[in-house]
């Protein structure tokens, strides 16, 4: 006789797969779930809605009701701005702050030898061909401020050099509310030598 | 135009409401069922399995196929002890130990001002209830070392006191591979207190 019961074994372990959760919280997850019906079919009828409905754009690979996305089909867009990100909520985060207006490219993360995480399993192909369209002048790489992110930057600059495309990355330093001495030596380092002139 | 489509609104939000998740990584739950389908499907049909087939015991209030469960049901457990777990969880943990051959009994929390939890939010009628059916010699509450905990332990074993069961509750002291200096002092203070000769 098994001590947990099949059906939820099989929930236990698709909710432990879930990035974020382990073991022992798809175990609590699943039993929340059990003491609620009403979350658990809310989770249900949102993963049905969200297979049926939600794509992926061909031209950028962020998610949308709609392929070609808004971002892409937008008239508004600055189109000489592409912005690469390492993944979809990389993307929502950019448009939340309101900072950016062009357009974007998901890379789909970056280079990881750890994770064996190599160049073919990125996007870079793709973006070469959208780079080589013609309409960006700019690629700013906003990828993470991580080994990882920094080694991806510099093979894609490296890449792009002979479309003659201006390359830039997002500046490193404080970010705000940090205090100085909480900021580990590598980001003083960077804050330092990209120091500013108060106008 | 919704940033974050609306289908996926709704699942990031039924992700972030599970235990151990929050809205960051309900969104990185969420784009990872999203970049592996099979894995959403797989989640899906958990999902409506546990709901169609995994019931509430009536006697222990533990979850399984059947109802009663296949402890209450078995004829070779212990029928004289009875063991208090806070939640289903804790039950399969005892189980999973091996150390427990009794009964259960499910109390679905213990008191907590700070959460609201108060005591008619427990089982401890139905815990009465099953102690007056006779049967049970021994009441043993395995609730969580906490503050909470203990003082629901306390009130369980004044609730206990007219029916002249034996109220037991789990030894504290350090765990299994604890070194001195790792405790904290109220752990020592319990360690010291319960101290055992060695034969």
């Amino acid at each position: 006789m098994l001590l947990i019961p099949a059906p939820l074994q099989d929930l236990i372990k698709s909710l432990s797969h879930l990035p974020g959760l382990g073991r022992r919280s798809g175990k609590r997850a699943a039993l929340a779930l059990l003491a609620e019906p009403a979350k658990l079919r809310q989770l249900q009828e949102a993963l049905a809605t969200v297979a049926k409905d939600v794509k992926t754009c061909t031209i950028c690979h962020t998610v949308d009701l709609q392929d070609p996305c808004h971002i892409c089909a937008s008239p508004v867009r600055d189109t000489h701005q592409l912005c690469v990100v390492e993944q979809v909520a990389d993307l929502w985060a950019m448009e939340e702050s309101g900072a950016f207006k062009g357009h974007y490219f998901v890379l789909g993360g970056v280079l990881n030898a750890l994770h064996g995480v190599g160049v073919d399993d990125l996007r870079i192909p793709e973006l070469l061909t959208r780079v080589q369209e013609g309409k960006v002048q700019e690629v700013i790489l906003a990828l993470s401020a991580s080994m990882d992110g920094q080694s991806t930057a510099h093979l894609i600059a490296k890449k792009l050099k002979p479309l003659e495309v201006k390359v830039t990355s997002l500046a490193k330093g404080l970010p705000i509310g940090a205090g100085i001495d909480y900021m580990d030596s590598g980001t003083l380092h960077l804050a330092l030598s990209g120091r500013q002139h108060i106008e």
